[in-house]
């Protein structure tokens, strides 16, 4: 069960209002990087739990910061928005700052939300929770997570970049640090499970008589004219301790040429191909 | 720029065609876990990709291998589509087993490809290309490449046990194979480049001066009740060596109580919240 | 900020787990009418409230209230998923009620979620925060909540009345119950805000001269061979006390035929429509 | 059956074409407020309405309304957008006006409709029907309505707010009298079926043995540490006159601390989960 | 401005309800090849047309028929739900028919419209807006139109061979009727204009010299083993008359090989990579 | 099988890099006009494709085509954005120059992609594969190609147009030509297969007795004010050579006024319903 209370998280300043950078900060809200994400994937994670249920836990309390971010990120965003123009005056409509002002918002900061936070990214476009991954493989679900923590950063190391305001690069440090821990702690998850080695290949749990081994461990050039770039996987152990690594240059094709041979009477098809 | 050969990468062969399994096969294609995913997930991180060539040769390089993925998979839909009804008989319309067949098929394999593969999941939800993940960082973008891989392959583990067709059956070992080395490709590169301790925090290069350093390495439990799970995460030093991790367990608030005021004149709201 | 304590807001006891249920249930977790739609609309809501602030706050309580229920029911999806079939035995295959189980449920729960919950509905299509309203203005969000809640309450009414299950039928009852407070509970906001005489129209804050008050109370009768439909909305003092209604028939269209004239060179079009 | 008459509803008059107001007025076609979406809500409801069939009658002469509205909203954007910038001239390259106006444009008004109107909101993104509301419920419905065209009214006293065009302002305030009117059409008919008192709870025929009723009236305090906000929702007599309102400060929660075991071997886990 | 009348264009008679088929009819309402992307199309297209002004007359009169297409399939749906299961009882829970009834609907027909047609297609994904193509270009829009019309008979033309029901099939071979002359009146379009000749390539308001013309009439083959496939495209004069058609069995690439040299510090990549 | 070469199909050049035209080229890759839709869609007609094989081969020899088109698009807009700002300096945040870049760019390329291409539209919306429009009708997915081409060729047309760097009217010159060709390619199987005459009605497979033919050849005039528009499509032979054309001026409509009566106890309606 969920509880609230009613101080943010972190400090939320905002020293001079940019419209144009609360449009920014929707990214990190409703941004495939975004907060909106990793709380619900974390969640959706720890709702499909199985197994030690220390990781359901540790899932949960994360989900549960993530929406504390959320929180903290909205508020950003409206403070931003405070002075955005909402009416156009005469006056003003002949001012290039204005104008700048305006082609830089997301208008529907002014007309679908009443300066305030909106759950898109900064094209304007609806979160949509297919980016939740759950796989109910643990592993898996770790990757997945250490993998929304790095875009997370890059996007707030990015955000940071963007403003000179203080009040928003002190709060983006807060996210960059937290973005840093929470990568860490997901491999951590990896790593106490004994690595890599144990872990690979995802799910672990399947039979070595489910997986033709001889193509498990090559590089395959597909290129028909540029050399095989060489590197950790193409020669040496593998990372799962199972196999070498070797490169396959030019593969022959396995399969054959496909033929569906003619369309069925009554499929829909036109005449000539029946 | 691309070329194509006649034969497919793996050969497929459906021994008993059924139309179900084409409809599960789909999620290979075009689900988040699927072929088009991976292909479209390298290309365009090998278009955008800066520093050593090499990664950008070897992205284009198995963004071109998973295209065959999708071409195989393809064939795989249609063979399973052979022979699914087109025409309700009367005598058809009450036999259960053609019911059954139709209630387990996806209707639009009927309706709208004319018994062939369609880039939907096995929801019949068209894939969308918001999950093309590309970041720009080589990091973020090889964990976003190993995740794709381990759901994918996790994917093609449960496709392997929900038939029981040999064709299918030997198709699929193929898949998994690719997916194990895959995995383990991506994930050489950060050990090439020196493994997690250089790579973390992603990204990188973020100066440490941009980082609130101190709220980097502590697990916040966020629960009321629970007592924080112990785990590689909670002590010891960090992944990437820069401290030693901690746990928060009842974090005061960094932040103030949010308080927008009053909504101004011509914003469309209510008079009474002006 | 957000916490969180260890168990559900309700208990969940599924006696006969039955995976087709599992994919109905999804429509009160990732549908238009469920737990994640009311979640993240109260919170943005919340997040953009200017005026008393006592209506963030209750926003935010009933926010954190549905992140509860979505808990719960993600529970209940995954309790219904206990043994579901993961792997096609050649005897299963024949068995039509293996076969009727997996034509009912949504084959994600196997393929993607590993038998647990997913942020979608019940045709497997992901929630998408379009349907988050939060529009700034007071009235228009809690008619917003209570529309929500209603479309809640009929979808709980339907899950009771599909299931036979004595433990799933006690937990919708309760969600039955919530969600009948939450509809009068946004009602009462209008309430006590003056009623829907001072309410209407919303926004209340646009000066009548912005509106063309002699279009403002009729209703329009664009048929061309059905009588009005008469009743409270053709005759009578208006809801919002400033004019009586009355009917247009055959309202005279008040524009012009639109033209557009010649395509402009350079535009893309024909030659012939320049 | 649907017929058509050459004039627009409303006279569209554009003073001074303003492309970036084009890209505004496409949030009242295609937004989740706009025209699209109750011409079509109206009309799923109304081939779906059961029951007294006056309503059905009505719900369809609107959606024959709103497709009006559509009409000639399209117009106005096409309007706005004669004399938008087709061909980057290298003087026009180095102009602040130019560079304004491409900038506050929607590129596509100029790359793929060819200065006309679009089924998108002023982001640019597609309408898309899962925001048509039609339970089968009346009362459902009608409060779905009310919502519709309140945000409508919103929009369009916003936009009128952000344009200083005689012509589009005479537009608009028609817009905004007939979401006066469409705001109380529909509520009226709650009122003439007995008020809320007897629709609420909606559905209102769901039996008393279905929901559990001591959950039913109180309003939940999630705070940790704010009061509940009092007010017309915390005490006195419930809408619907079943019952009076009270408040659960710290509900205990009703359920277990959930856990779902060990994964099933075979379910694509890893082998750690099993 | 529209206008309704109160009868259907065509009869709806259904003989036996199958919610099943109403789920396979909700293909023709709300899939790509349906009725609400039609009438949608032909709306926008008439609202930004240019040039001779019958050109959008006509597109709007077709519009307004493809409006009454989707009431009576709106009617047909809810025809074939009525019967459907809306309570498990528990005899009827253990009856395989009930099973596949259920196995067979789209559960959102029970849940969220109560048994009526909604706007979405037969795999339940709501219509999106993104499917109505209005370039401004006439040529392209013809195309357009006819291409929808052809998918729409093939759809209609399946649809017509998974029913046994007389009232059905007469439905739908009404359907097909209208679906013939749809076609044809799109491509009479481009005859009356001229023929193929006068109309490509499109737009033929391109100006020669805006074309690298060498590259405009030749097949390339970029197989690397099969032949060319030889055909009117390959050898004889083009359809615009302009040229004859060749062929390229291996072009060599014009271009270099692509190389995005480092990243920029500051832009969030690896320090690798700067 | 597909494999890949090292050099672009045609040589990519940027003058003046112009992170605003960055944007513009989105929607040659991403756009429903773009690359990603064409390769796709001629893939998967050609996975799907049944009878001559002929046609399956040049289907994927196109495909194969068009995915090197999205790679050297891909590269052209990495290097449009080459330069553009990814740090706000405080004398830069003053500039109007600045602000006219920032304002011009899709935000995403800074903060998500780090200065390179995406798989979205030139208003950030992600390409979404329900675009590929594969039918298994040949003569069908022919009318479709031809289609896309057209379209393709207007927006490669007004890129042209909206561009003064000489580079890039150079690349776009040969995206126009290859355009050029593929409308013609397509539309030349038509042809080959006997013309419009033979082609038409698509499907030409359906049985007449599956049409109702006394509605096959009449354009409907549904204007209750406006004459018939009087065209090759109101008089002489039909394009299929089968029939005349003629005009129903006011078509009486042959269906019922639609009437479902009472809702059933238990669907979830009102009372009053009922």
């Amino acid at each position: 069960m969920f509880h609230h209370s009613s101080k943010l998280q972190y400090e939320v300043r905002v020293d001079k209002p940019e419209p144009a950078f609360a449009k920014y900060l929707q990214q990190a809200i409703g941004g495939v990087e975004g907060e909106i994400r990793v709380a619900m994937q974390y969640f959706f994670q720890a709702m499909g739990a199985r197994g030690d249920a220390k990781y359901r836990d540790m899932l949960m309390m994360t989900a549960t910061e993530e929406l504390s971010h959320i929180e903290f990120l909205g508020h950003a965003v409206a403070l931003n928005l405070e002075g955005a123009p909402v009416e156009a005056k005469e006056e003003a409509a002949k001012d290039p700052v204005v104008h700048a002002i305006l082609g830089g918002m997301n208008p529907r900061h002014i007309l679908s939300s009443g300066l305030s936070a909106m759950p898109v990214n900064s094209n304007g476009v609806p979160f949509d929770m297919s980016h939740v991954y759950a796989t109910g493989n643990l592993a898996a679900d770790m990757m997945a997570n250490a993998t929304a923590e790095s875009g997370g950063r890059v996007l707030a190391s990015r955000l940071y970049n963007m403003t000179d305001d203080p009040g928003m690069k002190d709060m983006l440090s807060f996210l960059i640090a937290r973005d840093t821990y929470h990568q860490q702690q997901w491999l951590a998850v990896i790593e106490e499970l004994g690595g890599w080695e144990k872990a690979l290949p995802i799910p672990n749990s399947t039979p070595e008589e489910h997986e033709r081994m001889k193509d498990s461990y090559y590089f395959l050039n597909t290129s028909l004219d540029e050399p095989t770039p060489e590197g950790r996987w193409t020669s040496g152990p593998s990372l799962d301790g199972r196999s070498e690594y070797h490169v396959e240059e030019k593969m022959k094709p396995y399969g054959q040429k496909p033929d569906l041979g003619k369309a069925r009477p009554g499929s829909g098809a036109q005449t000539e191909q029946e």
